[in-house]
């Protein structure tokens, strides 16, 4: 490419750190892209430190020594987490949602990219993920969310499955209780796909009464993995004990209404008071 | 936020259209963030678009008129996709990664956010999406890579079940023929899920006889929905005539030898050559 400015280096840094967060580049690397000297990159990334921390877009982190590199660290505030859950939960609460049963309609808003990628970073804000592994969902409406949590954090993701698959190699399955429905279930994963002695983190989507996620804790035991934590997008505020002790949810439902067509939704509010 | 300087704001910038590909900020949202006149948000964008173009990161779109916004398009070149098709195929081209049945454990490499958002990136320089309302996938395998693909050209996913779900509401349902097992299958997707007369693009991780994809066209001929591409990670070199015709594929799997442990699997030329 052509000599960049020091504008277009420093956009060109943003846009590479921005689609790969949580990643290490070192200073050669843009020093070798962009043909300029590591001093000449090194006070570029201090303005896009500035930057970042300024507009409250992100957290850049360098690390000094021989390797001296800089990663971005996505984050958000109290204040942004406001915004993103408010708009989520004004998006559940129309009434056009409720299905026959009480449940919910949200595969649109659980499928949303614009609006997952703000939940991946809402969850990156809130796990200690240094030392962690992998992500691990179920099939398969927590998929999206567990993938964007993934990115955000750059880490591999594992998909538990219902059933075996011919690809996925020679497996372990283990049977659970769903808690809501009483109803035995099965998951499967592959033997090769988590490290022994590792740390994951859960995400899913829905939490009632914590089977699913008491199951993928068992499952991760088989692997002899930790788990270290665990998220929900949505979990409901009855019964308020549930199976798995420590998980954040981001929003509860307290309830829906079929007859008066009224959802109660609204954002967990310690996700509203940091800082 | 405190006043930003001209290099500020431009990595603040490319920060925010970097991670919201494919939607259109005006010139008085960055005016009002910033508190920034319009003119000078104009220059801004002006260096934002050559360092994206200049470092080959990303076309910027402006739109003038009194909405006035700028976008930020993914885009890929053939020296990139040479890059990031090369590297998936030497991953999966090692020897270990070889099942029982002939069959490629390759769910590490489709759950990678790192390599699936990449992959995202140049299913999105291969089609044209101006008037395209839906992702459309089947789960489970491929759904990381559809919603990569989604993210990248800021459309919705739409994710086929097998089962119907008490959680979709009223659902559609179709059987299908598997074209290299022949066992009928079944999917089905909420009634609701996509509006009449829409334009849809497919995409799977992986395509043999192409009975999955001609299953996904038939469905959405149930919603009165017009395919208008389809996309598939791998696609295997035999059958070369498949149910479907037009499809691209970003690899070829042209044989997995048991025996003698060898992967022959490359990039689809085409994507190699373009300018």
């Amino acid at each position: 490419m052509g000599k960049l400015k020091r504008n277009e280096r420093i956009a060109a840094i943003v846009k590479i750190l921005s689609d790969n967060p949580n990643r290490i580049f070192t200073l050669s690397y843009f020093s070798d892209l962009f043909q300029s000297a590591k001093s000449t990159i090194s006070e570029d990334i201090v303005v896009t430190k500035q930057a970042m921390e300024k507009a409250n877009l992100a957290k850049i982190e360098t690390m000094t020594g021989a390797a001296g590199g800089v990663k971005l660290i996505p984050i958000t505030t109290a204040h942004q987490n406001k915004e993103i859950l408010g708009e989520i939960c004004s998006r559940l609460k129309d009434k056009d949602r409720i299905l026959p049963g009480g449940f919910l309609y949200m595969i649109d808003v659980l499928y949303s990219p614009h609006i997952i990628h703000s939940v991946g970073e809402v969850f990156a804000s809130q796990f200690d993920y240094k030392d962690v592994d992998y992500i691990v969902t179920v099939e398969t409406k927590g998929i999206p969310i567990a993938l964007m949590v993934a990115k955000a954090m750059n880490l591999p993701l594992i998909i538990l499955r219902r059933e075996n698959k011919v690809t996925e190699g020679s497996t372990v399955s283990i049977n659970y209780v769903s808690g809501s429905s009483g109803k035995i279930q099965r998951m499967s994963l592959s033997r090769r796909a988590i490290k022994p002695g590792s740390k994951v983190i859960i995400i899913d989507d829905f939490m009632k009464a914590g089977g699913t996620a008491k199951g993928m804790i068992d499952m991760m035991k088989e692997f002899d993995a930790e788990v270290v934590g665990t998220g929900v997008l949505i979990a409901t505020k009855e019964p308020e004990k549930k199976i798995v002790n420590d998980y954040i949810p981001l929003l509860i439902l307290e309830e829906v209404k079929e007859e008066d067509e009224q959802i109660n939704i609204y954002p967990n509010e310690n996700l509203l008071n940091l800082i």
